[in-house]
């Protein structure tokens, strides 16, 4: 997963694309990057790390002009590289092109096989380099025209952003995968146009939100004026549901929908759906901090249970953490996260989390929890089972490594050494979602299940994977 | 503040100091240091930044022993220098010593200046180093006697733990001001010791919390044995109750009882205390996070009002996140919070916090909340107005910066421009503390006001200050 | 200037080049690189500064396999980013490619346009891109044939090293303009060829000096064997001269010639050809350190005068030297020369150096020799004026800031304040190269002048420059 | 070894003394700091590198005020620690004070321990923190009589300056065993003072020399006046002969004496004493560069032999290269020179040193000019056998290391494999020294070697040494 941001119109448009980039950090953590244009040139700069680590004011300093765009990298388990962080830029015969890119091309091994046989070189291992070859070798004349034809030529996922020296151009794919939005940011000289993963980035820089990037959109800046244009064939529309569940932060918005308003709902639903058995004593509902604080909240209230806080996480472990070797190992999960014991001794425990996925952390929750004096350590879950690796920007296990590919809700219970173990259905998250939609006044869905990509819980995938590479080509991938 | 933690007998001292620092690290993220000692001699290491920062592997195979002391450094204004950092391990007559300090010595400056005019340098500015000092001028032999002999000639707050090549000691002052406990690891070769500031760095390492040190304890450990005395006057009890309120983590007990009781207590009396005028429309409770939480569900359940996440905390905004200049300035809070506008419009929200210090933050967490929509904001504070500074060792602005010092509560609801603002009264704050003993079967406080230093509310300070410099003394203090 | 070092067969590939690149070191300081192969897939790390600096044992485990490239690259006004450092490594259709590039190309803005014409994409300002771009763009099959394509369509300088997965190639241009010489290294597993830009990085790894490769030689090795053929249209030798003056170490051998003895040659003949004037008083002859050491031994053994270290050089300057402002200004060549005032001081000095670039040094250097009391200053320098820029690889400034291409000797000496200045001429410091030549056993050349690129001292270009961009280009060039 | 700069009343004095700390590199690399005043309090920066690393422009600016006092610290094997980093800064009585020392106290375990059973306590592992201990515990009442009080305590080798907010003292032990030198900055505003160790600081900053401070003198500098006494008893001058045999940088001049012409004149009478045997074939004289290389001019132009470089030394060499592990082993000394085969191919070799410690470097460096090709090896040495250690500052091997203190001249030619090994007498040595001091027109010395501390060369100590521990002192010494 990745974060993208972009501005058109500001003097100081490296730095908001900082600040930006700062709040959606949540969507990738591995690296981080931006490039300015002043008109006549691109500026670039990409680093390791967290957007605060990345950026020294002497660093900003070096990006001039009135339009930036910005990407944060989520941390991957191989492709760890300085090579790999965006935005990608790059001279070609037209000028120079910037792009930052959050998703994933389906048909990249195929795109990219074709240009080598034409004789591109490839210098990094992301799939994001297919893109600006593309655009390189089209034969259209305008920019924009070079952008629709390098798009129309991939599959999957992409939210985009392209600048040049003097134009700006973003993009969502024909099913919307992933998210992009566009906000509004008055400044003392003038309105600048805002363009955005989640709209949380604009709370902070005091923009507005103004909508959803639609599925299929190209959103062209340039010359003092903003056009929209629908050059793809046009798809169902299907925005990622493990978004809400959780990927985004819970103070954005997606489509439209409060992403916290949804959890809760997600909570609420549960509560139904998998109502904790009938047992005695004090029972009680605790999030696994943050990310299930929601959906706990709105299941103690649609239970009629106390919500308190069970575990307590640290805000001090960072990516750097290393454990100390020999006898005391394995700490993981507890470095991170305490159990509050005087509130869960003797009591019986609904532990909330977002999904389960190789099932080991949990696993050692539900553990902690017991060994803090619960009486009952009962799991439930706001999402269906993750079955399905991610093709379209999820950075998800193989299925070999997703416990609920390979495993019954039972047998998954007795590996928890839970008491009870529930999950959401996929119709029960969906109309979640849906009537979340409704509270922000938002259009009906009509089928909430198909309105959404959900293969990673169904299986049910969109568009193909075509990633195989031929047989016949030769080892290749330099490792850096 | 600070945190202190040490082990005795445990094959792993240094690694197991460690973590538990890192259980501690949210009493201190300025430095952080260990000193291990294999019975023949001390080994250091110290460093500047988070305790995941200051130790690589490396370092801790250079604490070679089976005890240890650690200690994390609280960021304060001036001193920030690794001079400054602890443990302290030094030199003398009998050997060498190393001690870890949480807490202030209200006499410093006098003793300081009697120990100059006896012919000793000083290479810190901490207040830490005279007790070291006074330990070598003892006339005392054993190293027991020379610490109580230099503990006795100090006034004012002092956990403090001192290891030597071949013993082990922890002292609390005779207030017994910071807190400090005893717990017991059992490991394959044996049982080890672990004293620790609070019981949640147990946790982490799988030991068992045996009980708090009393006011006035020196903890003797060595040669096998582990023997208590009580070698200073008797005083009246004052543990910190500002602890309870902020400074301890939710997961630990102080006194035996459990923080997070503590403060859904402090909640509940505060509902009480301060219930939200009557009003129109919905209202709901919010908390500051993620200390204000404990308060705030204690809160919506003695009023009958739902909690809500109305303001999300961003856990990626470090102390190096440089703010870009310019026209975009003062982010500050909004870094790291974000107001959650989906539940926050068009309601009625009652906002906890634990503290309100200079007012500047407060003021504009109200604005956040205001601008996100809310029709009224209510601040409720989980404690009294916090009028003076604290002297025993958690580090305060001056009187003049602290804004209850200077202004009646109305006029701080002025200034926050908040709808109404209502603090918990030092007898509710104490009584729930208290009732939260109970809770633990405790004994009975039976004034539990008197049983607390609570001069950071009232005024009424335990023990006088008494660090002016003598007016003829020449200038000084090396700065670096 | 660039140095690169190449091996193949030798199971310590990337620990062997590290080594070499070391004792290139003085070829290039601003970034390093390896790129290595296992006979599967090329693995490289990269990184800006020393050699020793870029490379960790850690590094180095990251590079396995038994053959590897490397380069040093030299420190360049404006280019100066991690992203030009090399060797480049790319995949393209027929799978991975690596090179590793000492020289300039004439043609190379030309040969861009072309490329980006046809749609390719440049990711770096280096010239060296363009080679990997052609390689992938050519139409033949195997890779010393799309090398040899590759390379027939560049103009200029390159020495230059490439690695696959399976083989290695090294090239020389026709004109053979930078050095590249063949050894053999013998190991107790077998024998390893090694490829390096000057022998002295023979000497360290324990190699044998073979031969240098020939203008026009492309060595190709792979599959066991190793094949010389001669595929471009055969040129004038041109190997540059300045190589002997200035550039290469003096424990080196160019052409077989020994760099040292070369320089003594030039001190010799510059005795001759600019003898001092005579006059009262002790006269010593002393170096600017170290490059002007051999010279002016040469220069005082053929002048019967005393060899004096009349300057001395610090080791401890190095690139971080950060000068404090204000009043204390401009020390520039002080903090790495120093006037040893015992030696100097009444004497009339002779001090020889190998060129003057701008001046500005030189003019210091006789300023600081007269302040500590030198009666007289002659400056004599081991080469002729250096009037015209460089367009083969090594880094000089414009003809506008050249001293010597805007004034005549006698100007110039007048700049630098000396009381008599002499430069080598062209005849007598290509013939010194030739005698030095006849010292090793070397054939004679025939036309000493003619058979050197002398082109910095005359102006007669070997190849022309055709860098020039066409003007209907659009701006390009991304800043990072 | 270290050393020590001091300037007072120059507005840029921490400026000032970064640079003299520059020219004076040579005598310590490990780490570097610099104390200032500015009439008020004292200002400290110290870090572990090159003066170059440890000090930014911002680190410089943190250092206000017209006087400082400043220190390079040699690395030493054990103690390398930023706690050992100098000037040492304290607080105590009558204010503050820091010191900056070259030297070695040879009662200072006496003293300590002394100290320590006053109630001193120690934190770092350097003699020099009994001088501040002292100087605390005087009973007098002025910083300059409490100096000389603490100073009359202490026997061994001390150049010592020291700075109070207010002052300026520096010292030199009455056998004067370490160099310290007085000179005068002439600047705009008016005239500074400035004391080194080594006049060569002066050279870069523009000051003039003045003359060294005499064994036993006390310059005291303050309120605008300076001051020279003499409170020590009287003891024979006994300046440290090794300095001109190695340790001070050529262009110094130590006692008047030029160093350069010192080490000519051992190079010439080195010749004398031990003439290369007659044989046949051409023969050079080679030096090890750089410190061999006077004395090898010197040996050269008296044995009418040509003087050749024919060892290069690579200025790439820094602490942090690490050798690659594996077969590739021991390059050590490879790294750093390379054998010059033009030169030594086929010739008998006289090879110049300064010294021989262990022995380890002289054998690689023989079997090196041996596998370049030289017909014979014969090492000469411009001092005479290294046998004892130093108890005065160098930091020299224990006995059982030092090659000459276990072996005879013949058992070291053995070991080294050369052809021929002779040694300078320590009368040659004497008087050379005494020649060159005639040249600069200094008064003729009675008896040159007992003028001297030749303690290293004849185990002749002038002062003995008393480190000795008492036997029932605790085991001590903190590790960090």
């Amino acid at each position: 997963m990745c974060g993208v941001f972009g501005i058109v119109g500001h003097p100081e448009a490296a730095n908001i694309t900082y600040l930006g980039l700062h709040a959606l950090q949540h969507r990738g953590q591995e690296a981080s990057g931006i490039v300015s244009s002043d008109g006549d040139k691109l500026y670039a700069h990409r680093a390791m790390g967290l957007v605060q680590a990345c950026f020294s004011p002497k660093d900003l300093s070096t990006l001039p002009g009135d339009q930036a765009i910005g990407h944060v990298r989520y941390s991957t388990a191989g492709g760890s590289h300085i090579k790999n962080a965006q935005p990608f830029a790059v001279d070609y015969s037209h000028g120079s092109v910037a792009l930052a890119h959050n998703g994933n091309l389906t048909n990249y091994e195929n795109v990219r096989e074709r240009l080598e046989a034409r004789g591109s070189i490839f210098q990094s291992s992301s799939d994001t380099e297919v893109i600006v070859h593309l655009i390189a070798m089209s034969t259209q004349d305008a920019v924009e025209d070079r952008v629709i034809d390098a798009l129309s030529q991939l599959e999957g996922a992409f939210s985009v952003l392209f600048l040049t020296p003097t134009g700006f151009i973003a993009a969502r794919d024909p099913h919307g995968f992933r998210p992009l939005c566009l906000g509004k940011l008055v400044h003392k000289d003038g309105n600048a146009i805002v363009v955005a993963s989640e709209p949380t980035a604009f709370e902070l820089i005091g923009a507005e939100y103004t909508r959803d990037l639609a599925p299929g959109e190209l959103l062209i800046v340039g010359g003092g004026e903003m056009r929209s244009i629908f050059p793809f064939e046009k798809k169902p529309a299907k925005a990622c549901i493990f978004e809400y569940v959780y990927f985004a932060r819970p103070d954005s918005q997606l489509g439209g929908a409060s992403v916290y308003e949804v959890r809760k709902a997600l909570g609420r639903r549960l509560a139904e759906e998998q109502p904790v058995p009938s047992g005695s004593g004090e029972t009680i509902v605790i999030p696994v901090p943050d990310s299930g604080v929601p959906a706990a909240v709105g299941f103690a209230s649609a239970a009629g249970l106390p919500f308190e806080m069970g575990l307590i996480r640290s805000h001090y472990v960072g990516r750097t953490f290393i454990e100390p070797q020999q006898t005391i190992r394995h700490f993981g999960v507890r470095l991170k996260l305490n159990p509050n014991r005087a509130v869960i001794e003797g009591k019986r425990v609904i532990v909330i989390d977002d999904s389960i996925v190789r099932g080991t952390t949990s696993r050692k929750i539900v553990k902690m929890i017991r060994d803090a004096g619960a009486k009952e350590v009962h799991v439930r879950i706001s999402s269906p089972p993750t079955r399905w690796p991610c093709y379209y920007g999820i950075d998800t296990p193989t299925r070999a490594e997703l416990i609920a590919a390979n495993n019954s809700v039972d047998q998954i219970r007795d590996y928890l050494a839970a008491d009870s173990l529930g999950y959401l259905s996929l119709p029960g998250l969906a109309q979640s979602v849906s009537a979340s939609r409704t509270l922000a006044n938002l259009p009906v869905l009509k089928d909430p299940v198909a309105s959404h990509c959900h293969a990673c819980f169904s299986g049910d995938y969109p568009v193909a994977l075509s990633r195989q590479k031929s047989p016949s080509r030769p080892p290749r991938h330099v490792s850096s």
